[in-house]
């Protein structure tokens, strides 16, 4: 299926079926991650103990990790959650954040990636390098300064750990080893708010519930983001009406305007 | 009093005494909800950790349990407040978020129910059900699919324990066992916004905070809630920008008005 | 250099050099504060637990300590990190929230004053009453009734310290014992909002993380939340609708227009 059209029936999909999303997330963004989950179309569920963080999985079409507060215990039940989410063949989609900048996150994602199944991961640059194994040279992400060195990058470590690879920035890169898409939708403001790299990582496990494949899912997940990202800049006036506006756009769109806005390229 | 008179006057008695809630909650909406707190015109104190959550409740008008967000000293926290709460003669008002769903939660609202005097609980048709002691039934709400056998289960539940139940949901019902009413102000959009049933009970909280009758706080709260809804959603374009403006709509809104707007009946 | 002229310098620096404001913060806040942080133009660190926080000191500009929702395990990490911090000669701001309120955060505001260097302390007049020893009186903060008395109390706790100290109401006092300033910038829709003061304390420390002298910095910051402030109120039809405005107007923010709006006069 072409790539637009399956974004397209992606967000569809999601509208339809109205999947349970389960975020073992950070604190500061799980008001906005968990509207985010609603606007667009799925059922959010936060349940962060680890007491019942497996139980929860049962009702989820996908279990989302993001790292970005961490304390030991919710490392703990991040990793009893995934595999129970493994067992049961739900999808897991990690986001790394901060992976690289201290030991705790550093280990906890290098432990989360070794021992669960993890079917996408989306970060920036220096999560992503800290992931490859290139943590030593987070702090400088010169060695992914172009878009080529960014693609052989993540296109190794996604065919090496069998993940599909969503690396956001300016340009946003998915690639699950064989297939590569560079996806230009987004508006400069999205960096002056906070979450909105968490958001994407959410849209996209909405769309990993609904959708099997894990590169289309990626794909349409941060599309949908950019699109509606796109929609909320030219109605705010700043970072603060934009989140607002942001949901809104998120809500009402149609899931063939998406399909059409949709801009990308397949790299050479 | 009449129904609609007794609204009239219990929020703006809020207005007046500007009472304390002090809210042991989940972590997704406690800046919402504390917003919605001080827009109806109390004052929210957030202070979940046990060492001095007792404590915290000498200054409070109303307790409010939520059990949204849960681990294990949380709830030992809930039930240190709650006793403390209880001891003062302060109103408990209970929000049994996800109550079924999980042992944990279960058995959390179950301790919770059991051991502490509550005045008003507030939940959806799956939670309640499961308070009812009809857990395994949770998963299929058919029993409560009609208003007729809602209020039958509802009005059993408030006459066996003493509380004042309101069930949200379409339409919402509340009962003390003797006295019942039906309220049909809101609007859709308000199940798209995560929160909104949370921010039902805070308004509920604020409303025995400030008033003796739990029937007649559950009643106001309640509308309240539908009201300005209703309002936010005539000048929203999505769940996005429904948020600002339902804030507004609370702290802009006047008692008469409510009145006026009140929309209910009282069942056969 | 003149007031007036070293706010505008400040708030200039901070764009400039977009240094990275560490917090450990109370969960109510945190994604408003971060915001808050962007729009200002530094950057957002969040890592409440022991097992990274010191570590995290490493990237920031400043630390800021915020007691609003605590537990032992948050006081801890904040020690550690405040000492980290004072070793890396980083600036750490304090945040009193509820200090004299309950025995946790008496104790907890006593520990931190005693065993780390603080720069700058923000807080509303119960609480920085409280940190100059007169917890008794807490709850009856007459003794703070007139400007002149609030000057009085707040100076020499300064003095005897070594902090400046950032009083916020009506009107803000700022002073470091030598030098001393009133402000009135604001408006009174921020008392509805939850977060206001919790986010004059973030404006604080991006302003200390930018620029080294505490008084400048403690006054550029609260001058900067007073203006974008009135220009929220001027454009919102209540506290819900403030917020996305307040959000932009700090974003939007030209320091050269703070200078100009800046109300402020030296007391006798």
């Amino acid at each position: 299926m072409e790539l637009r059209e399956k974004t397209v029936e992606i967000l569809a999909a999601i509208r339809e079926s109205s999947p349970m999303v389960h975020h073992i997330t950070n604190r500061v963004v799980m008001n906005f991650t968990a509207n985010v989950t609603l606007c667009i179309g799925a059922a959010p569920v936060m349940a962060p103990c680890i007491e019942e963080s497996p139980e929860m999985v049962k009702y989820a079409g996908a279990l989302l990790l993001n790292i970005g507060t961490l304390d030991l215990p919710l490392v703990e039940s991040m990793m009893a959650a995934g595999k129970a989410a493994n067992e049961a063949g739900i999808p897991v989609i990690f986001d790394p954040v901060g992976a690289g900048a201290t030991a705790l996150r550093t280990r906890a994602a290098e432990m989360i990636c070794r021992h669960l199944k993890l079917s996408i991961v989306r970060g920036n640059a220096g999560e992503i390098l800290s992931l490859a194994g290139q943590g030593g040279r987070v702090r400088g992400v010169d060695s992914m300064d172009t878009l080529g060195n960014r693609i052989d990058v993540i296109s190794s470590l996604a065919s090496d750990r069998g993940w599909t690879v969503a690396l956001t920035g300016a340009e946003d890169v998915v690639t699950d080893g064989e297939r590569t898409v560079v996806l230009t939708n987004g508006d400069p403001v999205m960096g002056r708010v906070t979450g909105t790299g968490c958001a994407a990582t959410t849209a996209v496990a909405c769309c990993a519930a609904a959708w099997s494949d894990p590169f289309g899912a990626a794909t349409a997940g941060i599309t949908a983001m950019g699109l509606a990202g796109e929609k909320a800049a030219s109605l705010c006036s700043g970072p603060g009406t934009f989140v607002p506006h942001f949901l809104d756009a998120l809500a009402n769109m149609e899931p063939s305007a998406v399909g059409e806005g949709m801009a990308f390229h397949v790299p050479d």
